[in-house]
């Protein structure tokens, strides 16, 4: 998965979606071929070719796309809808605008903000919005804006409303950097954007509150932790990628903490960038990651 | 963990355990070394050395220690016993004796014997038991005894009592080798040695039947496989070792099948080995491993 | 990397390499739904879409494959030929036939002929050759042939005019599986199929001979090993791929090479499963795995 | 390795080594029994109990040991003298004074501050220095000291003269954080602390500069990273702690240069958080990591 070249105004992605069925690869690449786009990379998947669900990731060049976005999403509808197929057209240049959420912890936040810094993910941190103000003076030494939305007892859904004044139209992406708030099934539905999580464990192992703990009190030999897409269902949203670090008796609670949060920045950022690469395709409750 | 020269017949390995207090190791080591015994290594952990749990493995050379074995355990009941400390005796010299109970799948059995034959294990494998006739070819080829024992359906009674008859006595260790029946309560209390057994997950995670499939259906990214002490609770004894191998959205329930049998009989070889150099020590549902 | 079903006896590979330039996978996914096939997996990888090298593997269904290789050759004759592209198409059902020469260590001998067993690898061993007779037992057990070819001081060359005949026409493939002697150049020239050697290292670091010892004096916290196609140049041909282990001081030389000979194995193993899957194309001395 | 209590004023760590030879574990740990201290840990590791040498690391707790450090320093002499044997004291309370040398990139030199913050590498960064200027902002963020000090083309001797000024009597440890310069042998002699490098590879591959690009030429599939102390011997020190991350054909130099920095940053943190725990003993070219 190397970094494409961002900056190439004329770089498109073409994410497409649906039943498989024969002769899909080739009308994509048809279509992309009589409009003068030249394929850089290619990436496709089906679940079974005999009535399937069928993925792909097409990378291309087109001279001038930014302005002939309309006419070729005109193409692509009648093409790819006459298939029975969705579809996403992107351009490349344009990085996603991700919201971070976070409450006290900083390792998630700041890897995150430090991986942009050195481009190594293509997003525009918009803004951190946090329960806490704690990290307000770290975030904003990036030159990033940050809220503080107090999250009250009893008070969520006041808090959900700021956030969401902040969120909606503004971001194509929320990041829960070690949010220690869940959210709602209203806000997630009314956010209008992804939302990825990173869970402290490796799911489905360890749900809910805690893991640390529990891991030490069943010995386990490895700790682990998820990134994935938040749901209604918490904990239980697709999973987009995992990792574990090794462990033994000789670590405490405290101590597993504290290596789970070297893993759980190392997924979050893969995750993060990966989805922001357009890479991560949700299918029902599993993605497809090229 | 590198292997000690298992033939020298004058070293000893000296397991010791008990409530934590202070001047164990010297109280240990001296008495070592007043009865001319050489430390050759020394590993020691405490949960915590005020009011915690003690753990100590010494691996010593003594001239002439087979002869002495009595003479030392008299020193070692009076010294640990004041102490209030439990301790095992061994011998390096004498290797496990093992049984292993296989049903069908091959690969865990193959990759202990191979081990075996390779001198990376320290075992001698008295026996292998399968309910299944599949497997008597290849284990009789390394030399090994191989006793079919049926389990017919409403006969797991009758089938445990034939295979007690064959283990009790005979064998140090039984060596759940993928063998696909749930052992009863008496059977793990009467065989009168301990019981390893290889889950075919990474536990907690997908406990019981078919998981490499609920791990497909979960959308995981990573398969994982667990060998633990059998306890009468099934899939919740003392974890000895884990591992995971990552996969992706390519893999069929199959593929991941296929994968998690390379892990498992790995993680399963670390396991027996370790625990053949007394390297396991049950710490109530958790393991010390040194 | 799914397992294919192989014996599916329509199904085809087409692995396409050439210079990269505007339409190509356009034109070959064209080509070949004109023809009446349904591509089931297509990946594809440019080292650079202005000027660079270009590689693809797609796996399409064709009904009646077998009986329409020919025309199907010629079609693409025409068409790449036309781009300037070499390509190889292959019937997925055909296993490739191999040859594993050895010399005493049986680890990455045993693995292999075990996976083919249990199906893991898709080829047929055809013959077991060696420079000393320890394992012919083994293979035979396997229902394989063994030819021992002794290699005396001074009498390579007589060695390999009588390997080359056991081999020229019969193997599609020739695996190194630890055989200790150094092929001529004339060998690996005459021999008429590509030849895959594990060396046991992390190359380019500790070549030649006792890495392990070498690994042993640098204090290294890790070993390795490569698989690479053989070259003239002796260590040096393309990189297929590569693993490592952990270890420490406690480790002795021959501590390191018995957990290195654990990954030998396994990087064979996947190395020739690749291979016998067309996954792997050489670039120069690099590779391309898919 | 947990991290211990730090502020427990009482906490020692003493490191012996020397000669192997009977009853060293005894001898020590009646000393310590003697003087009233409790052993919380001891790691021991001898390369042969027959004339190898001998590694020991134990903590304890002694009441008041502040104030009894001189007197236990004389019966150490005493007691360790006459087996011949070398020892270090050290207070577990007193964090190590470090100086972190860096150039222009920031990796390895944030996560060390990072670490340092969030309690998780028990050390006092009393200064940063570099031959650049660009992370002072960064760097001064922390609250921690930063020296610009220029290295002009033939001006290393005076730069060096500068930096010892700013090292001596300063520091317990400096640790060359990517710091672009090559140090002289008199540099490494009077500095008077050992000195910890990054090599951005997996030792003894890719010796030298540019080894990402090199690692990409010869199309190795790991790419690594090691963590030594410096010698005169560039390249050469004993290794502290290595560790790889798996590539691809897909990634250009520049990718596999960004994943490198990756496994550099979590190498360099693991060997200076073991460092400043005393868990690291030199061994001639080697080291022993407890």
């Amino acid at each position: 998965m190397s970094v494409p070249a961002h900056d190439a105004a004329d770089l498109g992605r073409l994410i497409v979606q649906g039943a498989d069925g024969p002769g899909i690869v080739s009308s994509v690449s048809s279509l992309l071929s009589q409009v003068g786009a030249n394929i850089v990379s290619l990436d496709q998947y089906s679940t079974d070719p005999a009535g399937g669900r069928f993925f792909q990731r097409t990378t291309f060049h087109l001279d001038g796309l930014p302005d002939r976005m309309a006419t070729l999403e005109d193409e692509l509808d009648k093409a790819l809808g006459a298939l029975g197929l969705g579809y996403r057209l992107v351009e490349a240049r344009r990085p996603k605008r991700v919201a971070i959420m976070v409450s006290k912890a900083d390792h998630c936040l700041l890897d995150l903000l430090w991986r942009q810094r050195r481009g190594e993910i293509h997003m525009n941190v918009a803004m951190v919005i946090s329960n806490h103000p704690d990290l307000g003076d770290d975030v904003r030494g990036f030159g990033i804006p940050f809220f503080h939305v107090p999250v009250d007892k009893g008070g969520k859904a006041v808090a959900e409303k700021e956030q969401l004044k902040l969120l909606k139209g503004n971001v194509d992406l929320v990041v829960l950097a070690r949010y220690m708030q869940i959210l709602s099934g209203e806000f997630i539905e009314e956010v209008g954007a992804p939302v990825i999580n990173i869970h402290h464990s490796f799911l489905p192992a360890f749900i809910g509150a805690g893991p640390y703990l529990k891991a030490k009190e069943r010995g386990v030999k490895l700790v682990g932790a998820t990134a994935h897409y938040v749901t209604e269902d918490l904990d239980e949203g697709p999973i987009i990628e995992q990792d574990v670090v090794r462990v033994s008796h000789v670590q405490t609670a405290a101590d597993l903490q504290r290596r789970g949060a070297d893993v759980e920045r190392q997924v979050l950022s893969r995750a993060v960038a990966w989805h922001c690469e357009d890479r991560v395709i949700r299918d029902g409750n599993q993605t497809v990651v090229f």
